[in-house]
């Protein structure tokens, strides 16, 4: 009975309730630990690598001087195995005593200090998924105020051992707790990833209004099949997924494993690309401290990332699947500009991809067109031939604006098997 | 009548037939255009890049003058698409006029002036798999001869457009018609490629006996999946494929696809490992006019290719198959020494492998310990506990020596499916 009156005072209140805590009206950027560290916890054996308070200050003072928090990568976000098994006597989650001996608050404050911003982890449920102790609605409440007695700046909010039912009583709660705290603490949600990412089990209404981004889909891994599975799926859900982005409320594809140990730096480029087309958070799982220049350089790239961040916060689509394995992303920005990513699937060599501006609807004119990643300018006509040369498993990058013109056109449908192209109006995604 | 007698005389020679013309005592080592050129024929376009005397010609410059040859790079290797649709008056093959101004014997001019050698492609066939003529059973004579004419240093004999009895009357007629020619050229049978690569349709006997090397499986794509789909099907035959190879004739995993699009650092290195357990050829197929330093310091490895060429040429197995995803190759070595390779198929992050050499069927000693890729050294007492970090797809691998010792013992079988291990004693391979 108690369970069911709570059920229905969540479903009454969401139709009211919305997430307006100002936070992230671009995507947010900075650093997780999940992908790259795990749960590693063993301290004696692997100091420089296990889940502690030095491996967040070192990544901090990465960021801090190595030239990232400038770019926009501010937070330092913690994930799973960071608490102690117990709660204190107060029922209040504590850090495990050995690994953080100095508390998350000092944590907090010393990203502060910096500039930075401290991102912490927990669970909608009876345990985290790696065990630890989770948040059950009794706990919401609790837990919330403890992350803004901290000075915690953004929560995770995870989904292991909890049913749909009780996940769509706590989710909301906890928007609603951790706005109660009067600290702005940005929320990312894993809901839609434990319900299958699509309605009618996920509503991504409601979601935009009690989260400011959410996990849609499964966990990355340091692969490049990995990358690309998720690439696709979000892009073949789009329709579904673009409008539910916007500022302060985005879709999430999971962290950028650039800089690991499984991609080439072709597919590099192509997962910060993709990224920066679907309004993706940036969140970096790597080891800031031992990263190659060639990863290094992809995630500083100022433009790309300027795209990532445009204020529109319109997420981008794939307007094109060729047979060839050439598929074409178009992302419109503020100034009337747009980026263009030409992406191959092929795995053998370079292929040299015909088509102009007007096949990808631009209306007539001319544009000036810059390579993200090589730097070059060039201007073409809209009907202006051109051919780039893809890399398999690469992109080609472009920004594209023509002050003063609208760029686009509506649009007809084509032949959906070979080229499936979307209606690239921009007020069709507002 | 007559197709039945030509198989008849064929099946008798067998018998007594060998391959000994002397060539490839270890795997050969060089460039092979077709992964990362396949049939580009547009020099209009793409001049750089297409199927010409230029791209050879430039492929020759850079082993000759950036360090390759010394090492063992010496075969330029042409694959299809390089001749006349048509053959000449004669009814010999004759290059593309277009592309291949200077003909074939010019180019292996060109090679042998500088240290290098020159091999070709053709197809035991009507065509070959891109379309240009094959090689029929009545044109193998004088194919051959015109290959020998054209002073070419090796062949590679494809099996598109012909079926399993042509295939076991060509291949074997092939090799004795290189022979007849007097002139040592290194031939390579794709042979066992078309028929599944396993016995009863492939017979290695007669394989070592005709071919130098051969084909067991299918073609490698610029893809981590393809280069590990391929060393696992290597792996998982070893017990029929390890025995067949030896001095002059060995199983061939295909092309080196490092410096290339498709994979990671980590990658290209557990490429190169596993190649050189596999004592398998070394036949890079990328760009050396713009590869990579990273690639290029894998590829010229010193160490790594003394394992690959070392003059036993035992091809090495995988003993350790664990359920964490790490798996331990190892090849025994002249001058009582080893190789191993400690290798994670993990996504995740790096992996922490504790294990001892005599867990590893290393007999009661002393053993010095070099690291291929990083170059430190150790001493390590067989029963020394150890920990390497294996990265995800990754590899560590060492050169193990211990002077004026035997250091393998008879090998127990171990339980299959987890710890799959195999009877190391050197004189089992042999």
């Amino acid at each position: 009975m108690h369970f069911a009156v709570l059920i229905f005072a969540s479903v009454a209140t969401m139709t009211t309730f919305a997430l307006d805590n100002g936070l992230m009206r671009t995507p947010p950027m900075g650093w997780l630990a999940w992908e790259r560290f795990r749960c590693d916890i063993d301290c004696t054996n692997d100091p420089k690598n296990c889940i502690s308070e030095n491996l967040f200050i070192d990544m901090a003072d990465r960021l801090y001087e190595d030239g990232w928090k400038e770019l926009g990568y501010v937070y330092v976000n913690i994930d799973d195995c960071w608490a102690s098994m117990d709660r204190d006597k107060d029922g209040r989650l504590q850090a495990d005593p050995k690994r953080f001996p100095g508390g998350i608050n000092k944590l907090a404050r010393y990203m502060h200090d910096r500039g930075l911003k401290l991102g912490i982890y927990g669970d909608m449920g009876t345990h985290t998924c790696g065990g630890y102790p989770g948040t059950t609605v009794d706990k919401i409440d609790i837990d919330a105020q403890t992350f803004a007695d901290w000075e915690v700046d953004m929560f995770k909010f995870d989904g292991c051992y909890s049913n749909a039912v009780e996940q769509e009583l706590g989710y909301p709660l906890m928007s609603k707790a951790l706005n109660a705290t009067g600290r702005p603490i940005g929320y990312s949600c894993s809901w839609p990833a434990y319900q299958g990412g699509l309605p009618p089990k996920v509503n991504y209404t409601q979601l935009g209004q009690i989260c400011n981004l959410w996990r849609n889909y499964g966990d990355i891994q340091d692969s490049w099949s990995s990358v690309l599975s998720i690439a696709d799926w979000f892009f073949e859900n789009q329709d579904v997924l673009a409008p539910a982005a916007g500022p302060g409320r985005w879709n999430d594809p999971d962290m950028l494993v650039i800089g690991d140990f499984g991609l080439s730096m072709e597919q590099s480029r192509s997962q910060m690309a993709l990224w920066a087309i679907m309004a993706a958070p940036l969140f970096m799982s790597n080891d800031l401290r031992t990263i190659s220049s060639g990863a290094r350089s992809i995630l500083q790239n100022k433009m790309i990332i300027s795209i990532n961040q445009d204020p529109l916060g319109i997420q981008g689509r794939r307007i094109l699947k060729e047979k060839s394995g050439i598929e074409v992303f178009w992302r419109p920005l503020s100034n009337n500009a747009s980026a263009l990513v030409f992406f191959s699937r092929r795995n053998d060599m370079p292929y040299r991809y015909h088509t102009s501006l007007s096949k990808l609807n631009y209306t007539t004119g001319s544009y000036k067109v810059n390579d993200v990643y090589t730097d070059q300018t060039d201007v073409l006509k809209d009907s202006t031939e051109f051919v780039v040369s893809v890399n398999p498993t690469g992109v080609v990058m472009w920004y594209v604006s023509a002050p003063g013109k609208l760029q686009y056109h509506p649009f007809i449908r084509g032949d959906k098997l070979h080229r499936q192209t979307y209606d690239t109006k921009q007020n069709n995604f507002l």
